[in-house]
């Protein structure tokens, strides 16, 4: 068992149904779930010939830390789903790879026994502005490196296949919250701007991404508000079905973003060559969102090293077919017109 | 039992074949029956991220009516084939909905009887010029807000699903004509123009909608002859086989209108992504047809209702996911390109 | 039974599988087969409202020659294969229905004997140039009103569907050419050019059609050579697999002969909205090949004429729902961009 | 049992499975290798009328030798896996067809055995510098009248499909490197640049072939460093999974190279059609692996003849329905745009 299409069949077999549904579906009738990945495989590349590729590096670095790979894990809620250790096995996981954690505002653990080391936090701003703060706080206190910001949730977006689920995951939010926390309180505000960009970073001194961006002017004005990265993302294909598939606008993003912030993607990334067409396009890492929610599911810590791992290693394997040794040497060139 | 395919696979369940068909079908090998909801499907959209949602308002006007939010009830003929209340329950769904109707030259019931508010009434200018004002005479009296001139049934194409359902539907029209209508005298004008637009809206005083516009010469003409609104339409794929699937050429119609009447379109819209869709591309509202019928067959008024408010429900939470709080917010900068 | 698809369903059933594959066949794989019709479904077309259409005459003329509508018969063949009356009984249907037949060389009767009227001979010129003089002044005598010239079949192309109706086509073959005639002379010639245009112009006082044009320098050279008229051709997908569907080319061809000679087309016309769009795009006729083969076969001259004169009726039909009541009127502005 | 097909049909029956998949497969997802020949499929023709192809002539040179066709044998490793005359066989059959075979540094047999003529050496750059000049002294040595030196293998890509048959070739490929070889020294040389193409040039006075370009500036840079000639692969869909399909990129390399040195391409090329597309879009010929293969395995060299001059014939035809009697007619005009 080593791919992500293993730990994907082996997931849905000895997963709960419901659970299963909760973590695949996607908004509406899924077309933006199915056009993801889609939009990558829709990318041809133009492999550079005869370069010296007898030493290859995937190594980076996103907003300062260093990542053994470009390949980043997106926040997921509600681990313990899917398995006992629920994000503490997927820090470990990820620690072991080299790489980095973005923990979920509804991680199924309190953040100070997750254990991530660098980890990111996630920040859902709520109607009670309080109990966002108190959470901001304790993940401030814990050594997150960085908030990133959900800006494409102002309402959860139906998902029929998410029906079965719908009781379960609010009891688990609610158990992460810990006590006092009550279910109107902690719905999603729906009247945040991009002034919340310059409120968190003001208020934890943390740079601030905004993850849910598709269009150049959202980008450019998440850098005016002092945004120290974007992470193109739909969602994952659970908010507005019918959006843009991310790799179709990534360009449009680092277009505009010019280098005055860091731009990462999600959705539908599943091979090295999926991470080398994101590089290509001007990403500076990609985040993993599902595949490694699966292995975590099949496997714990072993499982989420190994997609992480699995998947760094194809992307230095595509790097050296591809002609290009460094991160640095992933360049729009490589893409056909 | 909620949403638009639950009320479709119960109707095509209960409704005899030939019923089915009648409704259902399309002209000629139905490619324009088929590409009107892919066309919808083919548009991506690129969501705001950030906007300040927490008021969706989805209220606009048609031709200075209030209705509760731009999805309005197409004309369809013959409505006592799909349930007894026929017309008026249609009628009593829509305005529990907050919208308006378009009641058929071809209703089952009389316009007096079928209890409609607020309503439009669509004219099929008829070989007998006089019946053609005595129906129009009656829908004014009746309250009619304006009339809607089907521009697009110089003859009725040919539906190989249809051809069981046709003795039916002749029957009900002329029933619903009253007494002393004959076939001949009924049948549809060929040699009617744009002057009549003009006619109309002397006669009777009524704004004037042109149903069945693809392209920008004919929007023009209609904008130049007195409409007050033109609907882009190919007859929910019932007239000329091949022709443009109506959000491939709505965009079109628009710039040609450029702010001079209203423009709605219909034909192939399902969810509240299409209806964000068609208002991104510059129509007003846009109006549904068969899922009405579905629902009325279904369930009556309270299906009509249903499946309108459904709509509106889903539309206001696109709209938050769009992040255009108002109608007026969504506009074209919502399509991808 | 009134249909092209009813014809060629029963056609197919009824025929020998290797008089079926005979003429049902292409070259190589087929491509260019299965494009033909494709291509044409692929236009979308932007019907006008409010015409007066009380009056629609789908008549025309080709090279001065009056028709009821522009479907003519294209050459086919060894036609005794599917119906004992041949050649004679696909005449009698095109005179009924008012149009045009091309006899070919290869027809199963004599032309004398074949009774068309009016009536255009194909000519292929064969390695024995005498013999083609021959078949051609036969022609010229019996009546035929102009000599169209194969230019798509220097060479035969290889159909694996075809092989087992090999022999059987050539016996029919020799037949038709009368005592004397041996394969080896009368195989196509693969030398003939531009030149052969004015030859067979100057020898029998005929005006030629250069049949197999899918290029805008070959239509160029066709009228610089003295033709009357072009027919884009790809020989029905039996030439080279891989040419371009005609409806793809056609309005370079138009474009490139700039009104100085007359655009046929032929290949997967099978509905009046298909003969619609090769008018819109500049052609003067349609050739109908298999469809008339198939009628022939399941009905004899009542087939041909009933197949003849429903396709004349469904482009009436579809020239009324696109607001075009003469074929005049049917111009480019009809196609969708 | 005569076309490509046939032949794959049998191969694939008669040959166990760990040896189909070691052949037939792609790497990754085998986007690459569906792509290359569904690229040749939709390239479009436009075939020429009226031309003089009474006398039809595929003879060309490549690098000088002449051919009867521009089809020649691409390297393939190991063929003593299909059969037990491996190479000898395939040599055989490609004289015999008058073509040019290329030999793999992998094959099963010594160089000196295989009795090729004319034929050129596929060289991989191992680790192992000693190694691979033996082995290129060798080849020139045995009359070897090109060195195609490997340019898109710096590492193996991965093949799920081969995962069985590696023990399998590294044992044959050691027993091909004759006695002292080893496995580590053996492997591919990843630091090898354009370099490398003045060095083999210089050091075994042969003209370099470059096997594996894909883009406008490798090219370029091949011809500078001296190339001879270049060769478009994308080695069969074996290397870099996502990379373009020959067809789709060799017009750039064609205008790169711009006439300094000659252009060949393989990669799904199957019919008479597709090599006549090659040709148009500039290239000089095309190489032929898998259907070479399958014929070897199904009837050794006679199999080999059949395909290759198969080819031919069908490449002979295909130009007669072209218009293009020679090699030199078959011009990029030829191609629909």
């Amino acid at each position: 068992m080593v791919g992500v299409p293993d730990y994907e069949a082996r997931a849905l077999d000895l997963l709960p149904p419901e659970v299963v549904d909760y973590y695949a579906g996607g908004s509406g009738r899924e077309q933006t779930l199915r056009d993801n990945p889609a939009a990558w495989s829709r990318v041809r590349l133009r492999p550079r010939a005869l370069r010296d590729v007898s030493r290859v590096d995937t190594a980076t670095t996103v907003l300062g830390t260093p990542v053994a790979a470009p390949v980043l894990v997106a926040p997921m809620a509600f681990q313990g789903l899917v398995h006992a250790d629920a994000d503490r096995a997927t820090a470990l996981g990820a620690a072991r790879a080299g790489t980095l954690l973005t923990v979920s505002t509804r991680s199924s653990l309190p953040v100070e026994d997750i254990g991530a080391d660098p980890w990111w936090f996630q920040v859902y701003v709520m109607r009670d502005r309080d109990l966002t703060a108190r959470l901001a706080a304790r993940a401030a206190a814990a050594g997150a490196r960085a908030l990133v910001l959900t800006a494409d949730t102002p309402v959860v977006a139906r998902k029929h296949r998410n029906d079965r689920a719908g009781a379960v995951s609010e009891e688990h939010f609610l158990a992460a919250l810990g006590p006092g926390a009550d279910a109107a309180s902690a719905e999603q505000a729906a009247d945040i701007t991009f002034d919340e960009v310059a409120r968190l970073r003001r208020d934890w001194g943390l740079p601030v991404v905004v993850k849910g961006v598709l269009r150049a002017d959202d980008a450019r004005a998440a850098v005016e508000a002092g945004a120290a990265a974007v992470l193109v993302s739909n969602h994952g294909g659970r908010q507005l079905d019918g959006a843009v598939a991310t790799a179709d606008c990534l360009r449009e993003v680092v277009a505009a973003v010019d280098g005055r912030a860091e731009v990462y993607v999600d959705g539908g990334v599943r091979t090295g060559t999926d991470v080398l067409r994101a590089l290509a396009m001007g990403a500076r890492a990609v985040l993993l969102g599902r595949p490694v929610l699966w292995a975590l599911a099949v496997d714990g810590a072993d499982g989420v090293h190994a997609v992480l791992s699995g998947l760094a290693d194809d992307l230095a394997h595509t790097m050296a077919l591809a002609g290009a040794p460094t991160v640095a040497d992933v360049t729009t060139d490589l893409l056909a017109p």
